[in-house]
């Protein structure tokens, strides 16, 4: 029996500019579903991201269907869950939590929000060899759905070495053996000459971070750039690439399939994902243009 | 600016048959508001009525506007408020919270809708002797309503002669030495045959507790008789006492005013009271049915 109303929330640090109570709330309008979407922000709370764990149990017991999960917390929710998904537990990383039938169970939908938005705005996109820039959180997420989606080899580059070898050690574990590599920043020249395409996972090109994530002449015609930053939607990587005529992917699919698959383990209705996609352009092309 | 959505809940025990989440609901539909109302029982989560601080410090971390408070925690919940609306300080009991920039304020709605009913229902009874039965929570409540609307005195019958003595010494120093007064069950009889009316503030009538809460015989044509009890809508006691000839009010007004009153301090709308009255009333009268 569908439920009459839906209760969800998001936990995590510094998210009042967050896009994901109105993303879920209009979807559910559209569905006509009553979908009450709550940010609980632990800087305003004043509590540690340790603070997770009871964070999630209060939402349990005081009714919520579900929490989405963001940094600094995907990783310290891991122990409060009863249960992962696949993709969730490849990935050390929780962004999603049903609540059913009284148990925690943790899903990754960054993962299958990212490849959803590649296949269909790269859908021809060769991928023999990509490199990535970024190790952190979003990072793994990206390189994850690049293997998924059949990535031969990604290679990462960090500002943090440890980190880049890292997430590929990991992913090697999980996809195998020579799927994935890190490289320090030197070796980009080299990589990019003979890459089919980019993945970018760093905070540059936000309002708070403007430039460019790597030299511009290491830019060619011949690549692919996907995009994981989406405020703004159109970042100085992609109006850079855009220019030399590369083929790129904005950050804004990530951010709206990452819901659509949310709204849809929260809910168990299917989405509207394109109009979701719609909602989130709308959404950060206002922020992007009053910043 | 008025809200985007509404997130409210009840604290209780047992409150599992609660009509508060639909009408609540309901009325937020009619006004064009998103509102969920969640049901946060203690027996369902196996904590003792004590955890109704934090349960209530939870809800207001996770993003919720206001509380309904019921059984067994009208009392324990006032230790940990901010503040108290008139009526329920002079109550000693909450039945709303409304968290309002990080403060959490009592309010008692059973009062205010009690005495919306009575004023509705009974506009122009006699108050100058009337008899309570009953000296709990409801009981309190109703004899705080009565005295507010002008009735000289109230004598409350309990079965437990302390708990009625209490409540008229603390009724008596809320409105003034003589409004009040306790009086053992047997002297029923020679109360009843010199009173205006009856209000009945004890569970006999409701399904569980079936029968009439006095001698029969003890009822005339010229009282008027209140009830609390609204499952059923039509309890012994209002048949036998309409069957006299007695003008009568049903549990229902108190039942669906409590609502609408808190509806307001929730939303800051007016409510359609008389449509949550007809929800009420269907609503009960459905549950009746089916019992």
């Amino acid at each position: 029996m569908p439920k009459e109303s839906y209760l969800v929330g998001l936990i995590g640090s510094g998210i009042g500019p967050s896009l994901s109570p109105a993303l879920h709330e209009r979807e559910a309008g559209r569905r006509g579903l009553r979908l009450v979407y709550r940010l609980i922000d632990i800087d305003m709370l004043g509590v540690p991201p340790e603070a997770v764990g009871d964070l999630l149990r209060a939402a349990r017991d005081l009714g919520f269907d579900g929490l989405n999960i963001t940094h600094p917390c995907k990783q310290l929710v891991i122990e409060h869950l009863d249960a992962l998904a696949p993709q969730a537990e490849a990935l050390g990383a929780v962004n999603t939590v049903v609540f059913e039938d009284g148990r925690a169970v943790g899903h990754n939908t960054d993962v299958t929000g990212f490849a959803a938005s590649f296949a269909r705005g790269l859908p021809d996109a060769p991928l023999e060899r990509v490199v990535q820039l970024g190790a952190g959180g979003a990072g793994a997420a990206v390189a994850h759905a690049m293997l998924t989606l059949g990535a031969e080899r990604v290679t990462v580059v960090d500002a943090l070495p440890e980190r880049a070898a890292a997430l590929a050690g990991s992913l090697n574990r999980t996809f195998g053996q020579g799927r994935a590599a890190a490289a320090s920043a030197g070796r980009q020249p080299e990589l990019l000459a003979r890459a089919d395409g980019i993945v970018h996972a760093t905070p540059t090109g936000m309002a708070a971070h403007p430039g460019l994530p790597l030299p511009a002449e290491l830019l060619h015609p011949g690549l692919w750039v996907a995009e994981v930053v989406y405020r703004p939607l159109e970042t100085e990587l992609l109006r850079t690439a855009r220019g030399l005529g590369c083929a790129t992917l904005d950050g804004g699919g990530m951010a709206a399939f990452q819901a659509a698959d949310a709204f849809r383990l929260f809910t168990g209705r299917e989405p509207d994902a394109a109009r979701m996609l719609a909602d989130l352009t709308g959404l950060a092309g206002a922020v992007g243009a009053s910043n």
